[in-house]
Formats: structure tokens, C-alpha cells, sequence
């Protein structure tokens, strides 16, 4: 399937709002607990993604298109936002996302990416050789990756309470199949 | 863990809106588009969770506080939607959900349900004895299991898209935990 960048900044478009009608001033029993140890509550998934939008993906984006397979990504580190979203609630973590998504769809479209560019190609630091367009069509995917885990962080938080009905929500079968 | 009424009504209460911010308008190739033969895409999901309002949860509560365990529910029909919602728009089905849940929540608010009324039991035709709590507790995750699939099933729209990123995203690797 041919990869469509307007389809692809439709969703990174819609992501803000969709967090914020499920989360915002959602009970802290939803929002603020996980799966267990070591793993991430709604809170801890929103944190990540504002670390995503300040060092992942137009940063990225600009290094294909300035140093193209001679100079790797920098590391993504997935825990970062442990340690920067202390202090803060997560209204202010969704209204901080929102503000980046905004301005780094702003600094995307200023790009006038044309077709030839998005088969451009620049360097994973595991992954190898990849093209802008793969790395734009994970920046849409790497949303949904996390809205799939944020529902699942919250329905577990039903998990006891829905008796029987568990063996009929697929939600609950799932074990996270965590990546790398 | 117990269940706690309200914060059961305040997840039911955001599932339009979620809805509305992620669909609504969006390219067909997201909303459309299933994971093949059988599957469901973002559209049929919608028109299950309408089919739902209509025929599942509150008639379900009624009948547990009318007939007790003395009359088993209804069986749920879970194709239903694939006959009802032939010829209207996604935008159609997302007015008709919201409007649907906004109605059974008002009728949900207005039975003042204590907590020994939460206890009450009914007959599930295929898992036995289940309570009023297990009932409300269900409605709630089984918004967040099709949540939970919509992101999975639009994930997998960029599948090929995302090139070697795809052993990074935890939504590519879920095998869709189908229930019977």
C-alpha cells in the first residue's frame, strides 16, 4: 500500500483531541494507575508522547532531510518522560501535547514534502537504512500503538469488577506484546 | 476492587466524544478499511456499539432489576450491525451513538441505583449468574475492547507502510484476542 502523507497528518491531526475527550478530568483510578510494576498508567503514555514530539519525529524528519543516511538518528529514550513530567497534571501534559503536535504538523506541512522526497533515506541507529516516508507512517502508527495501550491500561483497571464478562473482552486478553 | 458507579458513568459518558475526535471526517482508508475476510473496520465497530445501546446494556439492566435471575437476558446479536447500518454515512452512525448513549445514560442516572441494588442478580444466557455491578462494570470495558480494536484495526492500514519499524509497535504484533 502506497503510503498518503495527507492521510498520515490526518490522524496525527485528530490525536490531541481524541486524548483529551477521553482523559481530561477523567478519575484519577482511570488515568493514574498501570497494568503493574514497570508498567505505564494513561498519565506515564501521554508523557511519552510529548517526549516523541520534542526529540523523535521532526527531529528526524530534519535529519533525512539534512544528512540523509550519513549521520544515524539519535536514540529515542522511552523513559524520559519518568523524569520530565513530575509535578505535572496531566491536564497540563495534554494541553502541552497538543501545543507540540500543532506546531511540529505546522513545521511538516512548511516542508511542501513532495513525493520524491518522502522516498528520501536516512539512518536508524538499530534499524538501518529507512525512508521519510516509513518514518511518517510510524508517527501515525506510533499513536495508535499508544491508544491501543491506554485502553487496555484502563480496561484492566476493570478487570475484577466485570466477573465472567472477562473471557468475552478481547481487551483483557491482551498481553501488550511490548517491543524493544 | 470494587466498581464505583460514577466512575463507570464518566468513561460511558466520553466514548461519543473519543469516537467523534478520531472518526468523524476522517479519510475512508482509516475508517473503511478491516483486517480481512470476517473483520471489522472502524465503521462496523461503531455500528456494533449503536446496536448495543439499543438492545444490550440498559434493557439488560432492566431486565435484572424486573425479573432478577428468573429471566435470562436476551442474546446479543453480534452481526447485527452489519444488516442496520447499510446506507448511512460513518458521520450518520457517530450522531446515532452519541445521541443513543446520551439517552441510556439519562435513563441509567434516573433509576438512583444504591449500592445493594448493584448486588442484584441476573441470568446470563451462556455465563450463569452475573450482578448489576458486573453488568455496569462491563458496559464501560467493552467501550474501551473496541477502542482498543478500532487502534489496532487502523494500525494495520499502515502495516506495510511503516517498513522494519512494524517489530516496534506493539499494536502490529496483536493478534485481536477475539472472544466467542
Amino acid at each position: 500500500m502506497e503510503h498518503n502523507l495527507q492521510h498520515t497528518i490526518s490522524l496525527l491531526t485528530r490525536t490531541p483531541a481524541v486524548l483529551n475527550a477521553l482523559l481530561r478530568n477523567l478519575p484519577e483510578t482511570w488515568t493514574l494507575r498501570n497494568e503493574g510494576e514497570n508498567t505505564w498508567s494513561a498519565y506515564d503514555i501521554v508523557g511519552h508522547l510529548i517526549h516523541g514530539e520534542r526529540t523523535d519525529w521532526m527531529p528526524r524528519v530534519k535529519r533525512v532531510l539534512h544528512s540523509g543516511e550519513a549521520r544515524a538518528f539519535d536514540s529515542f529514550d522511552r523513559l524520559a518522560q519518568l523524569r520530565e513530567s513530575q509535578d505535572k497534571s496531566l491536564e497540563q501534559l495534554l494541553d502541552e501535547f497538543a501545543r507540540l503536535r500543532s506546531e511540529n504538523l505546522a513545521e511538516l506541512r512548511a516542508l511542501n514534502l513532495r513525493p520524491e522526497d518522502l522516498q528520501r533515506r536516512g539512518q536508524h541507529p538499530a534499524l538501518g537504512v529507512v525512508t521519510l516516508s516509513q518514518l511518517l507512517a510510524t508517527w501515525a502508527a506510533h499513536d495508535l500503538t499508544h491508544l491501543h495501550q491506554i485502553s487496555r491500561v484502563m480496561a484492566h483497571q476493570h478487570r475484577e469488577a466485570v466477573g465472567p464478562w472477562s473471557a468475552y473482552l478481547g481487551v483483557l486478553q491482551c498481553a501488550g506484546h511490548s517491543a524493544p
